[in-house]
């Protein structure tokens, strides 16, 4: 039996590709996809998610459209200068035939937790804003919900948004908040972890070379998002970021957990910064009470790449 | 000819250890001690350096009272669980012979500093109270400090008062702040290299065989110290925070130094947390303009601490 996720996304060059190696392993099986802003407005993320569904052959998962901006603060826009004016590498693809269904991300979430208690595993690729309004919207919903395996935060590294903080918890630090405590398993991989996980350009060139349609997108996208990483580190090499969720659920032996409360700061110079609790001399009374949140600290990259090209290649 | 210091501090166990690492240390001329709140209370920590002087035979070295809270905000009081409620490891000796000077420390820091311009250096061992207040009284004083080095701060390690935070940092992180912004070179000795200078029980066990005032002092503070460590960290060992910034003085060949902004937060659960700049995706507004700071993120322990204890028994 595969193991159901929902992936709720914000498509993005990253977001892409993790998708697609979600769809491409059989241990998996994607129940559908909510739209957020982040990478892009939430309009095109939602046609992104369509054509991404088109391209890999599954039009009959569902795609629902979710926030358009942060729960209490506003957007500071997207990350074109990352992933295209598109939000797809600057590809300006035709949208796809199929239309979001008539339900809010948040409700969809609920929905897709429910349709199988204990089961379902909610896959966020991007500020958390909708999965935090589900849970406001049920609050329960943590009992029924396998886990929450979420990319963003930094615990012991500096941010990428911010010196503070990574770029998704960075556009909606309340939600985010909320979303650490929930009470379920919740897994931050963040860029303690993503940060590790690089794809060299040998890597990269070998997407032209498979013979299958979703690693011929990713072949058109990626020289966007790789030129803002030489722009940006010198080196010909980028970080997949949001396929570290999929990793982690098909390969956990891979990485190193430590399980802590996190709170996220909301205000300040700090703001979007995910705080794990420590051993302090003061009581940590802001951490008191909140469940603890399995934060990747470590990772084999090279095996992680590895798996993944090959779950592409195939 | 010795290299000129002012040093403002709490003492505090390890505050007592640096004041009298400097003045064991012929390399430095200790021009004055000025207190603040911190380790105990400001009127405590004005009895303790008198008392250190006495000890260390230097009761000729003045003594100047400072702030006795924080800039904005209130003391969260003494760290007593740390230093003992008389800040010098419950071991409540008479008090010394000596009285403090008439003048306020943040006007002693200042005449310091301008009785041989160029040529002094505050070194800080509390919170940054009565520097930020020198630096306010007299906007212009960086063009005259040799240096500014303060044991506080963590650049890419957790706090010890809260999650976020170092404790000199939280007890008045807009004093800090305003340091941080000074336009002299600024040393930073904080988390990231004092939790990696440990004095063993074998190390700390020397102290008492020592024949001079100063080690035995010490070996009658320590046990206190000791205890907390071994409470808090389960070893029979401790962090000798304090003296990081006189080793630096004298032998900086043995730490790395990153030149970076740093800015401090003042508020939220982040608040005392030192931030450097970093290269972000996003523009850093809150660091722009900002001096970098001489942040020490790498030492060596060992040798670090081989060479202090050289001091105490010679």
């Amino acid at each position: 039996m595969p193991r159901k996720i929902v992936i709720d996304t914000d498509p993005g060059i990253d977001d892409a590709m993790a998708i697609f190696y979600a769809l491409r392993s059989p241990e998996l099986e994607v129940l559908g996809l909510t739209t957020v802003y982040g990478n892009a407005h939430t309009e095109t993320c939602t046609i992104n998610a369509l054509r991404l569904l088109e391209i890999a052959g599954r039009p009959d998962i569902p795609v629902a459209e979710g926030a358009h901006r942060p729960l209490v603060s506003r957007f500071h826009g997207p990350a074109d200068f990352v992933h295209g004016k598109d939000g797809q590498g600057d590809t300006f693809l035709p949208p796809a035939a199929a239309k979001p269904v008539g339900v809010h991300a948040a409700q969809f979430l609920i929905d897709a937790v429910m349709s199988d208690p204990g089961n379902v595993t909610i896959v966020a690729l991007g500020p958390l804003t909708n999965v935090a309004m589900a849970l406001l919207l049920r609050p329960d919903l943590p009992a029924y919900t396998r886990e929450i395996v979420l990319m963003g935060g930094n615990a012991y590294v500096p941010g990428n948004a911010s010196p503070a903080a990574e770029a998704n918890i960075f556009n909606d630090p309340a939600a985010a908040d909320i979303v650490f405590g929930a009470a379920c398993p919740v897994t931050m991989a963040g860029l303690d972890v993503t940060s590790r996980i690089r794809m060299t350009a040998d890597d990269l060139d070998r997407f032209a070379t498979f013979p299958n349609a979703e690693s011929q997108h990713m072949a058109r996208l990626l020289p966007c998002y790789r030129s803002f990483y030489y722009g940006q580190l010198g080196v010909h090499e980028i970080l997949v970021h949001d396929s570290t969720t999929i990793s982690w659920l098909l390969h956990p032996e891979l990485f190193t957990v430590e399980a802590r409360p996190v709170r996220v700061e909301t205000e300040g110079i700090s703001r979007g910064k995910t705080w794990p609790a420590n051993k302090s001399s003061r009581p940590d009374s802001d951490w008191e009470g909140r469940p603890a949140v399995n934060i990747l600290v470590a990772a084999n990259g090279p095996e992680a790449v590895r798996v993944e090209l090959e779950a592409f290649a195939r």
